[in-house]
């Protein structure tokens, strides 16, 4: 199975994703309702948690795990990494790649959480991408190089800039299914106007929850700013990679068999649930202990 | 020493109200911060985790426990009460008490978070009051007599009506500090609405967070509405119990001694809990397991 986890349903937006493009894979799916949000939490306690819940979709029978939570990507990748025995995937890096395809002028805004924004993992991953990149260029066979790397002048590549933005009140806002109300685009104009003073060309969207409010968002950041949707990014990731690794991917059933679990149940997560995955979804309780 | 608990930095707001009554008083603080908020979990989780923060506190020598967080007295108190061997208050009883003493309608409102108001424990709880009172006024010497039951037509008792709104929105608001700030203000109108139509002259403000909200909050609630504080009501309630429960209030120490665990500690909780208990506070980490 694919092993898709969240801090809560929010990573249903990404799972809706992951059906799109692999339409006939088993999904097993963890929301950790019972402790979310991770967003305002420590990495230490986040790391925790994380570790907690992959092995919990291990346990279920994952043989490659999708860590589908920005703030958990952001701080506790590594410390996965070294504690699980199957392929691990975070939304961050396919959404760093795919932001530097589509920058022109390398201004990059990214919003976020506050746990995925005071790690300034995106400024990081973005400036050793570009590093890679320009040493050597081609090498990456599935990366195109980006449009401004092209430029004549290459010291530019050096100049890429990202701006990141904390939008804490989002989460709770989308989580009230607020997702047209005056006060949510208020907001959400107020959170984008430091980015819109940079003049950002290009925005990742570095919350499970954002692509809900994605029709608010657009026209607020300005109409040349392109959308980076890391749910869209990561499909696309795990397609090629299940492509290049057919060892991996003969493990994984493929009978449109899907479960999902959360460690904490109530109508309002069913309702939101299956709103936001867009079918019939039954939520199973599941005990992760610390 | 008192033991305080609550699911954050919110209980804060009763710790400061507890130190003005009684300011000798040592106390220990247990903030679930690893796991907030609590207001939109189920009733299982909430009792489990407001047990094990229950006991910590009782390992680190509390002699009294006072359950801060309503969406945990809401639903948790009589589970812990099994399970716990000192005495343990929660904020729900002195407010509604209060309630129907300042009430002269008898229409009361109740602004909570969703687990406070789906819990609907507010209602209970009043009413099983109100026919408490009816059924042998005086007899409770620490009462006093609410002045609607006072008028000539006692049966207009049994009309106390109680009206409960969710705003889920309010404890994410506060928590950013946006203590003064158009969008809050909105919200808060937006909640007030379907209370001001039922023409409620009190309401109780039954999350922690709230009272840091009071002065937005009283203006929209309408000038003959009363609002009633339960981290103040709750501080009168304990000093008349010590006062009249000399063999407990000899168990507690008096040295001014204050400490002040959370289960997880970021730099923005350190400064919301400095501003919200508007002195010096030193978090310290504490491990409480599942």
């Amino acid at each position: 199975m694919i092993g898709i986890f969240d801090s809560g349903v929010g990573g249903l937006t990404v799972v809706k994703n992951i059906i799109k493009r692999l339409p006939s894979y088993d999904i097993v799916y963890f929301g950790d309702t019972a402790r979310l949000p991770y967003g305002n939490k420590s990495p230490e306690v986040i790391e925790q948690y994380t570790l907690q819940s992959a092995q919990f979709l291990r346990k279920q029978g994952a043989h490659i795990i999708i860590i589908a939570c920005h703030s958990a990507s952001a701080v506790a990748l590594d410390f996965v990494m070294e504690n699980i025995d199957v392929p691990l995937f975070d939304v961050l890096r396919p959404a760093v790649v795919q932001a530097l395809e589509v920058t022109k002028k390398g201004k990059i805004g990214v919003l976020g959480t506050r746990a995925t924004i005071n790690a300034q993992v995106y400024e990081e991953r973005i400036r050793e991408k570009v590093v890679e990149m320009m040493r050597m260029p081609g090498d990456e066979s599935h990366l195109k190089v980006p449009a401004f790397l092209r430029k004549k002048d290459r010291d530019k590549a050096a100049s890429v800039s990202v701006y990141a933005q904390a939008a804490p009140l989002l989460v709770p806002l989308i989580e009230e299914n607020w997702l047209n109300r005056t006060e949510t685009k208020r907001i959400v104009k107020y959170y984008l106007r430091p980015l819109k003073e940079k003049q950002i060309d290009t925005l990742i969207l570095a919350c499970t929850h954002y692509p809900l409010v994605k029709k608010i968002i657009a026209p607020r950041a300005g109409k040349r700013v392109v959308l980076v949707d890391p749910g869209e990014a990561i499909a696309e990731v795990i397609a090629t990679y299940l492509e290049t690794h057919r060892d991996i991917d003969q493990r994984l059933e493929k009978n449109k068999q899907r479960h999902f679990f959360v460690s904490d149940i109530t109508p309002h997560f069913q309702t939101i649930a299956q709103s936001w995955l867009g079918m019939p979804v039954q939520l199973e309780k599941a005990y992760v202990r610390e």
